[in-house]
């Protein structure tokens, strides 16, 4: 098959599209024959080296895919070859055929075209084991997400609508800030001004019960001001660094938390398994996208041979929703 | 009625022996005549000025008492003039009658003399909302508790081990790493060592899935190094300061979760109530007080007018349990 290696890590320029050998589906794994996958910032670290795969998982790069099952490894008796699929993967995205454990996988959900499929499984995923899982985010609440109109943003803004919360979305552009009001946002934030302030003028100083966070040390102290008592905060990406100064005084007086878990190094199987987190996606987001109440949001398509432009687009800024790599002859 | 009043914050020899009025019970409230009460370290930061008394909270210190129920508020029903209780208090133990909303009112445990039980509606209830409810620390889970020999400490330990945790407890003695180790912890950690380090090699490398902080600031980044994958650290006091440097790396790459939630600030009632954690207190750690599996660890009785003397004390460090405040003619 062919995927996109890397000889070294570094730019997007070391990405080529290259002859590899098939992967063979293990004990409890499918293989999937890719009809898309998708570009998420994780990519992006591990393409300049600053990502450690986890033991076992492929070294290519790719978190999710859509496709049909080719085959099927020993024990597998929930999928069939032939059907039509999502799946959350280690890696291993960005080639033609990948295998994964038959746990990650999903059926397509209702309505969706199955290009589309591939960009959903990451950050379905991501933001249901954040928001809901984790941050107990329950109807009558309030949610701020960061980046309302990336990939995750603007999967969440809906999810957190769908859950009945009053959600607020930060953006840095007047577009993106309208983008994120048209998919259901209740209060637009130009993450240019004081965060926390605005949010606690939107809502009476009420502030946020959950925030999602992809900017890390930048932002967390004005992410703990922001805080609602009993509020959780929730980090998933490290944008703007790893190291800051915190104020635990501001935790305790306010009983908050801050929690930062990643999808990727977890367990196939157990209690905090990716297993329990697709099982979770299955039973409460696949519903929320057939009735209408989430759309999956498509910035740009690429052939998945071009996936170095898709890095580059990424990189630009200014994307709204996912940018997903396609297989053409798939 | 007499109480512990203070004319300005400071040391112990501000606080005096006077006559205020008696508490009158709100609707929904007993007053309680008081046998005993206990010290706590916040009552020492409250003493300092340090700690700002809660709204509407009385100013008279002291977060926990027993006695005898002397008068019903309004509407209440679950208790009558006579019963011997003990209570969780958002202020005004060191006295010798205390209003306090019924919800935060206990029974005795089985076994539990009256004046000792003085001492337990605080640790029980900041334990157990901890560690179970915000923690979910469940049998076969490693627990780490600093400051095993403190009031907090000596019960931590005790219901770690009902619960079916292995438990590591640090203190600064061979002594009271003793004591530890007579309550039923499994590993003893002197913490001038380097705390992760002995963790690990005492657990095979893995570490925490939950641990109880006394410090705060220092020790946070060791903590988070002690924390095994999905961990969770529970910050409760900040004696080694508010301000540290955070790491969010070590939190992303680990799954795991930084949480400080005081009781007193909590409100009477709802779901993050001090209600709530007083009904689970008495569901499931008073019936582990009244098999014998879970022992009060009193270090010393003072007369409720010497409550100065008992502030020295615990200032002095080296305090194994609680320091309980006697009514002499209660």
């Amino acid at each position: 098959m062919y995927a996109i290696t890397m000889a070294e890590s570094g730019g997007p320029e070391n990405m080529s599209w290259s002859e590899v050998d098939d992967p063979q589906p293990k004990a409890g794994e499918v293989v999937i024959d890719v009809v898309a996958s998708a570009v998420n910032r994780a990519d992006l670290l591990q393409r300049e080296g600053n990502y450690p795969v986890p033991p076992g998982a492929s070294e290519i790069l790719g978190l999710e895919c859509a496709g049909r099952i080719s085959a099927l490894g020993e024990g597998v008796t929930t999928w069939k070859v032939g059907d039509e699929v999502c799946a959350l993967l280690a890696g291993g995205g960005y080639a033609q055929k990948v295998a994964v454990p038959s746990v990650q996988v999903l059926p397509v959900p209702g309505g969706v075209d199955l290009e589309t499929a591939g960009g959903l499984p990451e950050v379905a995923c991501t933001v249901w084991s954040n928001i809901v899982m984790a941050g107990h985010l329950s109807a009558g609440e309030t949610f701020l997400i960061q980046g309302g109109s990336s990939g995750i943003g603007t999967h969440a803004i809906q999810v957190a609508k769908a859950i009945g919360a009053r959600v607020a979305a930060t953006a840095g552009h007047a577009d993106r800030l309208q983008t994120c009001r048209d998919l259901g946002a209740d209060i637009a934030i130009d993450y240019h001004d004081d965060i926390a302030e605005e949010l606690k003028k939107a809502t009476d100083g009420h502030g946020a019960d959950v925030i999602l966070d992809n900017m890390g040390a930048k932002g967390l102290d004005n992410n703990l001001t922001a805080l609602a008592f009993d509020g959780r905060l929730l980090i998933i990406g490290m944008q703007g660094g790893v190291k800051a100064e915190i104020n635990l005084g501001k935790l305790l007086s306010k009983r908050t938390s801050v929690t930062a878990m990643g999808l990727r190094g977890r367990p196939v199987e157990g209690p905090n398994s990716k297993a329990r987190v697709v099982a979770e996606v299955r039973d409460n987001v696949w519903p929320m996208i057939a009735d209408g109440r989430v759309h999956p949001i498509t910035h740009e398509r690429f052939s998945m041979a071009d996936a170095a432009d898709a890095h580059r687009r990424l990189d630009e800024g200014g994307v709204v929703g996912k940018l997903l790599l396609v297989n053409p002859d798939a």
